[in-house]
């Protein structure tokens, strides 16, 4: 029961709000004066409010270091195996770094739910986490695993979505 | 199906991450250039990670205008009433001054629940949007009529909360 430990938090659920909610944590963490690092783990190449939001926040980084979201059709699931065993790479030189208070894995659970790598691979990264750090990782499909490991887990559930109406995605809202 | 319609979003249920994901979208929004206001109808008298933040952000402004959560007790209802109906007062000037792109009202739901004010003044306050603006509303039970006037709800559902194994809130996580 120390009181500065790090948590380890999971937002998962296929509902909005589960990169949202990190943001926001990380929004808090950073009004603390503590220094974030995103690393998303599917969103390449892409620009998002919270990309130019974190440009103007110093000790606020964002890198996008995985390939785009998984669509049938899409780019070969080497390359994504690829793109998500480099970003695992990364996270683990941060996360051990000493450079951050908080971390966060964006779409790590989505990525493990694709097998671009294995559960044991993600639960071998959250045991390097230095006992103050907060770890915040996020996906749908969070594993028994996950769960058991985590501190904190949130489950976003759909309830009503736009796009099922015909909306199409907004500014600022959606990206 | 106009490009720029401003959303009506809900995040409720019992799970953290309501505030933190209106906060995550905040940020998202402010990095888009839009402004942003937050009214704050449960939390007086905290300081906050997102207050410390907000104090930083240009375009980004939180006022907290509830009293503290309401208790066995605590308070007076009428004390708690009292604020609710300054808070919904300030809510409708905002909402129609023009001023923002995206208006927040935190733990308007929780309040609700709280019978602090009507159902249909939360309706009728959401009546009052311009098309253009964002409305994020937030608080755990949200009613079925809220839900059918929202254009996006998310539903937090707690999975596992640290206070639950006996941990203390931790700071840029919690507060």
């Amino acid at each position: 029961m120390a009181d500065n430990r790090g948590l380890v938090i999971v937002f998962t659920g296929n509902g909005k709000g589960k990169t949202t909610a990190a943001l926001g944590m990380a929004l808090r963490a950073w009004g603390q004066g503590m220094k974030i690092l995103v690393l998303q783990f599917i969103k390449g190449g892409w620009v998002y409010g919270e990309l130019l939001a974190s440009g103007k926040l110093a000790g606020f980084e964002i890198r996008q270091l995985g390939e785009g979201f998984i669509r049938e059709g899409g780019k070969d699931a080497e390359v994504h195996k690829q793109a998500a065993r480099k970003a695992l790479e990364e996270a683990r030189g941060e996360i051990t770094s000493g450079r951050w208070d908080m971390v966060i894995l964006d779409e790590i659970v989505y990525a493990l739910g694709y097998n671009l790598f294995e559960e044991q691979e993600l639960l071998d990264l959250i045991s390097l986490k230095p006992p103050e750090l907060h770890l915040v990782l996020t996906g749908r499909g969070a594993p028994r695993s996950l769960i058991d490991r985590a501190d904190l887990v949130t489950e976003m559930k759909e309830v009503k979505h736009p796009y099922r109406q015909g909306m199409k995605a907004q500014k600022g809202v959606e990206f």
